[in-house]
């Protein structure tokens, strides 16, 4: 079985977290920080340039793990925790993977992978591979939602100036984040039948209150029309709920609000883990 | 196994029960009440204070119990009602935890978990070892919905001054509680549009007709935007569900109703019980 | 094992059947009516007053038996036949259960259970009690809804005069009713936001072509606003499904029709039955 | 075990197939034809006058069979064949019953039966029989919906005497139909609230473009509002699902359709079966 | 048990990918297609044809594999690779099946069959065996929609003969498809109750921003209305998800859009796989 190798190459990737290019697995993580530099290894998926690139897929998927999975042995559950990191280091050249932990923080999971990488298809692989594994083959999944990563197409340097300015200017300073928030947007046939000046001005009232919560909560958007039943995946990491719900307030008081026919459904919410605390977690270890 | 350590310290911190800091578990304790003070350490988390100040977690989950439970032996179920008062003992410096029967109230749910802390990890970690006892490794979870508390913001005394007299004038007055209603509440992107004036003349229609219930129905609100499906959570605990279905229908009758996307869905009723009384009628004993 | 002591009870409280005082469990049971006056022991519920008077909960809860209950050996099967009969006779003092066999006549459930009682906790110590014995062991709650009766509030003889005495004047006179509906009902915002008096002039429209349905269908309603995710339980009792059909027709015809948000969902359709037969036919016997 | 002594009397019950008397059963039977006459029993429902008479009772059930009845041993699965001879049989004095295999056509079920009585408690008893043999047993039922025939109501010779003509000249010309098709529909309040003047001029247009489709698809109409959560259900059989699809397309661009609140969910489609085809198929024989 | 026969089979009918013949199962197979001349039985259906022709019936059909198919042997797991292809090959005369895997790139399966023939019986027949193998009793289905090929009817040569140009003129010229995506579409009463003229408009709206991506995404339509709860089942096949995730929001922006009450739900994405890959994966093997 394995020795944890992956786990190294893991820490390794975990770099600035800023907009665009938020990163999970951090908290847990400081004092490994130290091994990162060596580990950078040419044959492995560039994380920074993942988490920041435009035409890369994000594939968030959640997880409950069924009951019987507790009734295997307690040697076979601690395998697993080895299993979970020989899979993701099997495919660590191509799919860069995060885990989150969502047992007791909504309903719809026990806990969330987010993959990213720039072939679906190694990102399929990848969840082929861990659903073989034993706490994958006793997971059933709740949903599984696809997107990719372009380049801002709003609140751009030509389009919109200031507030492009604003985006920029302000910076994650909080604690490291230990929360992630995971939600799938819809609109209305109304708001994709505006002109693309109307919703350009739409998304500027969008923006603006939301400059203030640079500080605090960071965000990653995804898009989903025709990969799946959403057009956008949100993605927030953040260490201060409270400031992340009225940050969610200040987007439902704006008009962009009366054209969602999808906001959660589910809403995830889960702590930042590493994939072996996570696994253990769940293995009752 | 735990001797019962955990009852007298969860009946000391059940304090005066008034608006905004609504308790539940009371009505089966009095008999153990005079327990409370030598019991009241300073290891343990704060009811009253959790229970009344802003910036506070609560967590509602309800379950199912699976029917495989009752094929444990007696023995097996009995040690459960132990486990449930030694996983709540093990986290009572954190968080506090009320318990709800609600089989045969309602179809969603066997039993509910309300749960407060000022750290939604330490609730987290608490629910991750209710789910690891022998009822919760037995239980399915229904729904689980995330809200923080916070200062009321409509019907203040600045505000709005007269409501806010006549909501602090009256108390409850009626026998200890005995039922607890949890009623999710989401609004619709106009309630959100609409400017802050407009939103608290609506609320201030919506208070009028419920002063009079004060004396019969506790509530306590709780703020979910973006940490759950919902935007509020309203939890009720009353004596005279007559009553309680008066007020319910006095806020249907308000124009606030319309814009009221979810409102229920579950709406969850159950009864007040301590964790020995729920775990033990739970597991046949 | 408890021998039947509780059927003559139950025969004992079948009263007369008017609106306001449906009662089940009627048609089978005509060769133990004779039981009846000698049984009416003073410890027993009053089926009469609890089916007529406001303030009385009703509980309605549908179930499907899971097929591993046949795999039950036959005299285990045949226990459950007492033990429903011994649960019944337990809580006789509080409740009263009527019956109703609902496979075949529509997917949600097999089988109906009507719980009345003044205390709701009562009916949940019943259902409770119901859901320990074999065959509620092997059933899976489709639905549970909680209502309240109350006196007519809108054709009273004061506000409608004419109307309540078309009401009280017809009485049925059908054959005994073989079969039950229940409809869950609920409206939307527009509704509760009319003034009593508009209210009142709908409700008397939707009266008008009711009347002539009193001598074949009774009707009996309680309040649920709060108590479950319904305004309002509507529950019937017919011999004649093609007259229930016409009625269910011209009330779909009135503009009542148009604030109903919820008007079945399950609609529910059973057979009244003795306790006894229910649990025999469901255990194969 | 019973031999097959119900296939005869199934089979001689199969006459004339015309509007509103559409059966089942037909294309698969053609050798077995010459024996109808001999077998027409006076104890035997009446098959021609069940499916063209109203106040009849229309019941539809769908079933998945669950994947464990595939784990029964060969001579198992043999009986089940016989039982469910035996239990059409068993009813066949009070019930009719008309089998139909819809796995591999839609997701919701396996095999759709339906029933014909005039007593709907004659039918539940059917029902409850199938449900205890081996296949029943081992079925889950996925929908159940009731309703009873009528007499036509709107395009009848006095009110629309042209289309009651062109109802009533053009026949079923097409070879005997493969498929039936069963399709809920419920309406809105909107609908229901017209004048009948107006509901039959929508019923007009609605007829016209179905009158050349008279020759290649039948239909029939059971009405179900109160009993089930659907207002009709129409049920149809054709040999050609062009000619079907055709039918539908011509019905969704009349103005009635914007009264739908209810059109299949599910629809269901399966090839026409005798009872033994049918188990002998879902049993792997 | 059968040496895999069909393999050769099937790829001997894998012809030219062209707009309204779009096949599945190329991309894998590269190095067997010149297996294909010499195997062109004359006892096979029609690839090219079934892909291209009106009157062809379409069944798409999802399934998750149930978890308990892991706990079979390897052996029994080898054999269901043979097995499949033995199913494919026994009804290669009337069906031709393509087989996408669907796990980790969605919630709602693990995987896709899409099965033409000019037979629906005989692809019921087909799908009745595949679900009698190995995999396919360990497999649920989570939807399947049926579905009718007919000739272009609005953007043809006569109606709007600049877009039929448009349409035929452009062909795919990316790599070989390795993914493909199934979209569900219904639409409202007041889009079928538009004027064949309104429609028209509409649909050239809905074509002017689809033709750039004829390079890149193949395309295939089939008509279900009354047949499945859809009314068109829209089939596509691409190499850049990137594009088609383009095509799709262009597609949003028209007013078409507006008429939509399903669009996805679920939304089906795949990678193309042969029978063999497909079955050894889901095998683990």
């Amino acid at each position: 079985m394995s020795k944890f190798v992956t786990k190294r190459v893991l820490c390794a990737a975990i770099g600035a977290l800023m907009i665009g290019g938020v990163g999970a697995a951090s908290a847990q993580q400081a004092p490994m920080m130290d091994q990162k530099a060596p580990m950078a290894a040419p044959m492995m998926a560039d994380r920074a340039k993942l988490l920041t690139q435009p035409g890369v897929f994000g594939n968030f998927s959640i997880y409950k793990v069924r009951p019987d999975y507790m009734k295997l042995s307690a040697a076979e559950r601690k395998a697993a925790v080895a299993e979970a990191h020989m899979v993701i280091d099997k495919h660590k050249e191509k799919v860069i993977v995060d885990t989150y932990l969502t047992r007791g923080l909504g309903a719809s999971s026990d806990y969330l992978l987010r993959v990213h990488s720039t072939d679906m298809a190694a990102t399929q692989a990848f969840l082929l591979d861990w659903r073989a594994t034993r706490l994958g083959m006793h997971s059933d999944v709740g949903e599984n939602l696809v997107g990719i990563t372009k380049a801002l197409n709003y609140i751009t340097k030509d389009k919109s100036a200031d507030l492009n300015a604003g985006l920029t200017s302000a910076t994650y300073s909080d604690p490291a984040p230990r929360y992630a928030i995971v939600i799938p947007v819809k609109k209305d046939a109304a708001w994709w039948n505006m002109s693309d000046e109307q919703r350009l001005k739409e998304i500027e009232v969008h923006t603006v209150p939301t400059l203030q919560y640079l500080v605090n909560v960071k965000r990653k958007l995804y898009h989903s029309t025709g990969l799946a039943d959403t057009d956008f995946i949100t993605y927030f990491e953040t260490a201060d709920l409270g400031a992340f719900n009225n940050l969610l307030i200040s987007l439902a008081k704006v008009p962009e609000n009366k054209h969602h026919t999808r906001w959660g459904n589910p809403t995830v919410l889960g702590t930042i883990q590493t994939p072996e605390s996570l696994v253990k977690t769940l293995s009752g270890m």
